[in-house]
């Protein structure tokens, strides 16, 4: 098995994360958080929440709903442009990305450019294929009393009603921009942050976690003064590697800066870096800082015939702000860190396999024990420290099933710092062990002193 | 205005909530939080999170995604009953949820008895109907490479592709279960929470955020031994009581539990409490507690072919469990509390609104102020008092803008508890003005005791 595949496994068998829809066989491209992942998530977006919002003065929160006014689209370019080459064999009828099954091609493939390459269906292997064809990648649906029948009968009434699942979030921000400025006045430079789901219709998700269909976003665009877009890009680029490296536990040799050159950028972007990470199948990115100048705001602008200036307090100057965009997905980063932790090394001759996870996001920081759980003197003294710790922290666990080394052996695949162990030694000094999961080095400590 | 409407109004102009897509004139039915109420909304859903989930042992979280396979709303009946009574004109096309526009009749109206109330369209005002069809409140979309020309060309691919925002969270807990078990061996009862969105297509969306096309919900599925499920009903219903009322700080006053009687129940269910809220508009829905019986996992046995039985550790019983449900929507507890809060008394003869928010939902707990802006000697000695404070506390905000009615007139709107106030006192002697919200009641302190 390959580290990835060893990462799934121990997801699912741990209730970290399991396939979407498992009992009905699945749904491709969604995965459902279990109860160990729903805690790891809730800390690491917790933490960012904390570090980029709460703890500064100059980013406020959004939470903006899923379905968008279908202008923002048109507005944004993605209804356009937000599309993957579809083709189509026409044996067997599979659909394919094109660029995905070809080598040497890109997104913008022509029929001809892909035929010339004289691909095999990957499926029947046979070559005949149909056209090129743009797919968007945005899953539509329709708002309002649209009936399924309407859809062939009424196509007025259906493209009237058609709605999408946001793409990003980052539009969510954008099109509240407005009424932030005119509500809560905010001084530039500011940010509006926001966390919430964005939908992609891939058309073969895959890598885990890293291609879904349905996935977490942390956003911030950053407003600011046209001219000081390089100062704010900096600024923004050392929060991230602090947030990152210093709040996440990401080690820094495994996080590689790709200056996009432009070429390959947005072409409304004068400036983005992709943030790489070595995942356990390659390097990946994990996170973009884009320099979006006055793109978005111009759009909206256009779009909605309304101003998106801001006016300076101090010199009544007025202008649209540009724009500093730190983007991560959520799961991309969960991830990072789950095959950071990952660890397998030997103890005492046996492979074990350990989730080394910084404190501040294991989902539990602690473990009590009895030695035994058939001794009810045990079980008691371990009910009492339990109790104790649990008013202190309040991310505790309780183990008393298998034996000892099979309870630590879960808690070090959980990534649990330490286990706590209540023994007949306990009954008579009130000490306890403490076992450390990294080193599995064992101390005895006075139970006053946990 | 009604106090609804002033509620509204509030919300927009101190950024708590805004008309969703507001800048491309809206999106009937959704609403997007603004700074102010993601911080609230954020502190109610934590305060749940921290009251149901993190301080228990018995339940444990969730995060599916919003996207399931399919068979998930064939087994619920979602597929088939998940609909409303859809009516269109003929004369101006314009379409009715026909119980809403006629009187006396319910959600099975036929066409026979819908044409028997001769109602008028509210549009047109003529009286020519066609029948009632039964639509459907899930909204449908394709996962997948199905182009929107194939909706048409090929319905047995569209068909085959079509899948469902959710309709409600439970189902994501209920597809969850086996794996759950499967994975942590919780024991019996044990609960599986989740927070997120849910999505239905109302006709005519309405009342604020009371009846949105996307709303987040908080729900448990408390699994329990089928024998056990009165007891465990009224365990969670005092927890429900005490939640809403001591720590979200809802009046018992305002909250009436209404004993669902058997033909209005849901027809699996065995027993219903509707908790009704005094909103500003009439007493509504605020939450529900279900018996829901073994119906749920009884459904997902016979779709998915797997078995659902728990297999008790102590008496190696099997069975399948049957499920207790909590569940609450997120913005219906929002205006709960909004509504709670809003207050207009009077202050030196001036009219004077005020959110009376508990101290641990308000967004920001001390708003600090110099008493002028233009004394350097003020702001700085202002902004030591603000340092000092948003080491300690979080949601600590500044405002220098208008003159100190101003501020405490918009600090008393967003529900700010104290204000802070340095003025020249305050370099004389060290000690500084606090303001209480409620009763406007002013104090001198000393710095070091704040």
């Amino acid at each position: 098995m390959s580290k990835l595949e060893d990462i799934v496994s121990l997801c699912k068998r741990r209730g970290f994360i399991f396939p979407g829809s498992d009992v009905y066989g699945g749904m491709a491209g969604t995965w459902d958080f279990g109860p160990l992942g729903v805690t790891l998530k809730k800390k690491i977006m917790d933490a960012w929440w904390e570090y980029f919002v709460e703890s500064r003065e100059d980013v406020y929160g959004i939470d903006a709903a899923i379905i968008m006014n279908p202008r923002t689209w048109i507005a944004s370019g993605h209804t356009a442009t937000f599309a993957d080459p579809l083709v189509e064999c026409k044996e067997c009828k599979s659909r394919f990305r094109a660029d995905k099954i070809a080598d040497g091609i890109n997104e913008s493939v022509t029929t001809e450019e892909f035929l010339a390459t004289h691909t095999k269906c990957p499926v029947c292997g046979k070559e005949n294929w149909g056209p090129i064809r743009k797919f968007n990648m945005m899953f539509s649906t329709h708002v309002g009393a649209v009936l399924p029948e309407d859809t062939a009968d009424n196509p007025e009434l259906a493209e009237k009603n058609i709605a999408y699942l946001r793409p990003e979030t980052a539009q969510g921000i954008f099109t509240n921009y407005k009424n932030v400025i005119d509500t809560i006045y905010p001084n530039l430079p500011f940010g509006l942050a926001q966390q919430g789901k964005a939908f992609r219709n891939e058309i073969s998700p895959r890598d885990f976690i890293l291609r879904d269909r349905e996935c977490s976003q942390m956003e911030i665009e950053y407003f600011v003064a046209p001219d000081t877009w390089e100062e704010n890009f900096e600024k923004m680029r050392s929060l991230q590697h602090d947030f990152l490296e210093n709040i996440i536990g990401l080690d820094s040799k495994n996080i590689h800066e790709l200056e996009v050159p432009k070429e390959d950028r947005a072409f409304y972007s004068k400036r983005t870096i992709d943030f790489m990470f070595d995942y356990p199948n390659g390097e990946e990115e994990l996170m973009g800082l884009a320099y979006r100048t006055d793109f978005d705001l111009k759009n909206i602008e256009r779009e909605s015939g309304k101003s998106m200036e801001y006016r300076d307090k101090q010199t009544g100057e007025t202008f649209v702000p540009h724009v500093i965009e730190p983007s991560i997905g959520v799961e991309r980063l969960f991830l990072a860190v789950i095959s950071t932790a990952y660890t397998e090394d030997e103890i005492n001759g046996e492979k074990r396999i350990v989730l080394k996870l910084p404190e501040n996001l294991a989902p539990y920081r602690f473990c009590v024990s009895p030695l035994l759980k058939n001794k009810p003197e045990l079980v008691r003294k371990a009910q009492e420290v339990y109790d104790k710790l649990r008013k202190k922290y309040i991310n505790v666990t309780w183990d008393d099933s298998g034996n000892i080394g099979k309870r630590y052996r879960k808690q070090d695949e959980i990534g649990t710092p330490k286990c706590i162990v209540i023994d007949f030694d306990t009954l008579e000094d009130d000490t306890v062990t403490i076992r450390d999961r990294d080193t599995t080095e064992q101390i005895r400590v006075n139970i006053a002193d946990l």
